[in-house]
């Protein structure tokens, strides 16, 4: 198995992985780090997709100096893939002696593959180290390979009392700035941001990366891709002079069958893309259909759900939300209020939905609770 | 002032005062160590009214060695209580040649005697050493003697999603063994218990310390003393049949005038104590005039409230309530549930309730957050 020294290099491998994070969708995030004789000898991580893998940029920076190194690489090298052809030729041309890989290609057609191949040219190839530490990494890639739909991200911003606006909709600057801050990267690192058409009715919120407040060194360029706009619209009853339809990216409206094709006409005229989901038996738009649809067609990889209570609590019941990102405002806004989730149907204390905390921070003087969905509920 | 070792003796006496924690009431917490030649020759803790001063216990302990000795006290000896005289006196007589006081009696009418009388005698005082510290040992008998009412905490269990419990009243176990064992002592260390009167006939609770549930090595000592338990009930529907009644120590059930006789009498005859308390406007009993009673006539300092939305609600919005304990659980209740506080009235943003996060700690699975009401508020 692995070296004393090898998890260090392959933490520099996820490190550099990481300045991936707002830019390589819909690729995965990827690190690699070339070492010879306990020297890095090149490195380099996957920046953008259309532009060279980890491995590339760091063969082309070690040059000669690749010949009898170790590669550590924090996703499996690709056997097919890249425009420079498959890493794992370019490994073996290069005369790569040992390549310690954190983890396998979560796509089941391709799994084990470059593995194969560099173990069949003779490289000595470790595989498992650091293994959670890299799929932490790339939670949107490997659902979309592996569950085919995407890891689902919901933000909520709530007073301490569980509301996220006054009953008259008015929510503006619950949180504070470093909160907004927190939001503005959970969105450049996401493929996408899905709401439902009523919070932009209300808000008229934009669902845009803005450069100004990312607070990152690289803003500018970051800010570049905007994550696709899916707005759940199962009337089509977005406002064409919706403020998200003026910003630079696409939106896309998800309506149900039978929508209005005037209004549809109208919509794309001022800038919208539809598509049509299958609708559930109540009329409303079948979530998991919608959800395969933005894999398959749109390979959104993690999926930023920012919306109302209604929505919110139709995603949780779908069990489609994988994480919680909850911003609680160090505030009461009090029992007319509106409430963080629908969960209609739940009227006994055996349905209540349990969730694990993962990690509570402070955050300016607001407060960042992780929480996830326990798959187990008290009774189904 | 002080010496650089000052602080650390006094830091002792802090932690001796805290020991009577659960067994003060109706008297402040206060610590006593006596420290001669760099070495403690006597200390002690008030533990029971009725039961020596600190100051006492640590004078007897050190016999002839307190001569000259250094005492640290974390509240001003008294200049005149004590079943065993004033403390100053004792002090002086026993020959201690300096007293480091950490804050003065905070009642308007002794405050400074007793360090006056110490002075008048030739001992060096030294007054203000860690007084925050002290201060926050007797919250209650300080805002008992200055505010002429109690320290307010109000206790309150609920879902991530602001929930206490559903609609149809049904609240068990929200949260853990831990959460709850916390709750107990937060009960054992009030002088009083309130709750509204629905939330008794909703959930029946007993409002007792249970030395089985404390997790304290004193517990069966502590769980002798059981707090008063306060129920405001207007109109007198406390059944007969209460849980609480049947326990050992007093329920007060505070009324207003204008209640029926015979009900009073029946709840007499059951084991209760009925106040009439003013009403304000609304009918409903002035919460400040009952604030001011149970200060006057029942000595409380630390009042744990544990209530429903609508009593919280109030007790808030009259400006009542000093400190929050919530305990989260880390489950969703959903949006039919039972909101936290009920603040009629607050339908802008601009009334938000804007509070203080003191802490958040993990409760076992749960969160502990520790916070207070702003006094600043956004808008009148």
């Amino acid at each position: 198995m692995g070296k004393p020294t090898d998890s260090a290099w392959m933490a520099r491998a996820l490190q550099l992985a990481r300045r991936g994070n707002y830019t390589t969708h819909p690729n995965p995030r990827v690190g690699c780090v070339l070492v010879k004789n306990r020297r890095v000898v090149g490195e380099g991580w996957h920046v953008r997709a259309g532009e060279p893998h980890a491995e590339v940029h760091a063969l082309r920076m070690a040059g000669d100096a690749a010949r009898r190194a170790t590669a550590y690489v924090t996703l499996e090298p690709c056997s097919h893939q890249g425009r420079t052809g498959p890493c794992a030729v370019a490994l073996i041309e290069a005369g790569v002696k040992r390549v310690v890989v954190a983890m396998q290609d979560p796509n089941p057609d391709v799994a084990g593959r470059g593995i194969a191949m560099l173990r069949e040219a003779g490289v000595d190839v470790v595989v498992g180290l650091l293994e959670e530490e890299a799929k932490a990494l790339n939670p949107g890639f490997i659902s979309r390979m592996t569950r085919l739909r995407p890891y689902v991200r919901m933000k909520m911003a709530m007073s301490l009392d569980g509301r996220t606006a006054m009953q008259s909709g008015e929510s503006q600057w619950i949180t504070g700035p470093h909160a907004r801050a927190e939001v503005q990267r959970l969105r450049a690192s996401a493929s996408a941001i899905m709401t439902g058409v009523d919070s932009i009715i209300f808000d008229n919120s934009r669902l845009t990366v803005r450069a100004s407040q990312l607070a990152l060194d690289d803003a500018e360029a970051i800010a570049e891709r905007q994550p696709l706009r899916v707005v759940v619209d199962t009337q089509l009853r977005l406002p064409q002079a919706a403020a998200c339809l003026r910003e630079p990216g696409r939106t896309l409206l998800a309506t149900a069958p039978g929508h209005d094709p005037q209004r549809r006409a109208r919509l794309e005229a001022a800038g919208a893309e539809v598509v049509v989901i299958r609708a559930g038996g109540d009329g409303r738009i079948d979530l998991t259909s919608l959800m395969r649809y933005l894999v398959e067609q749109e390979l959104v990889n993690e999926l930023l759900l920012e919306t109302g209570a209604t929505l919110a609590g139709a995603m949780l019941d779908a069990g489609l939300v994988d994480e919680m990102q909850l911003f609680v405002a160090p505030t009461l806004l009090g029992g007319e209020a509106r409430p963080l989730f629908a969960l209609p149907g739940l009227t006994r204390m055996a349905q209540q939905r349990p969730l694990e905390i993962l990690d509570i921070r402070a955050v300016g003087r607001d407060w960042r609770i992780t929480a996830r969905p326990e798959r187990r509920q008290i009774e189904a």
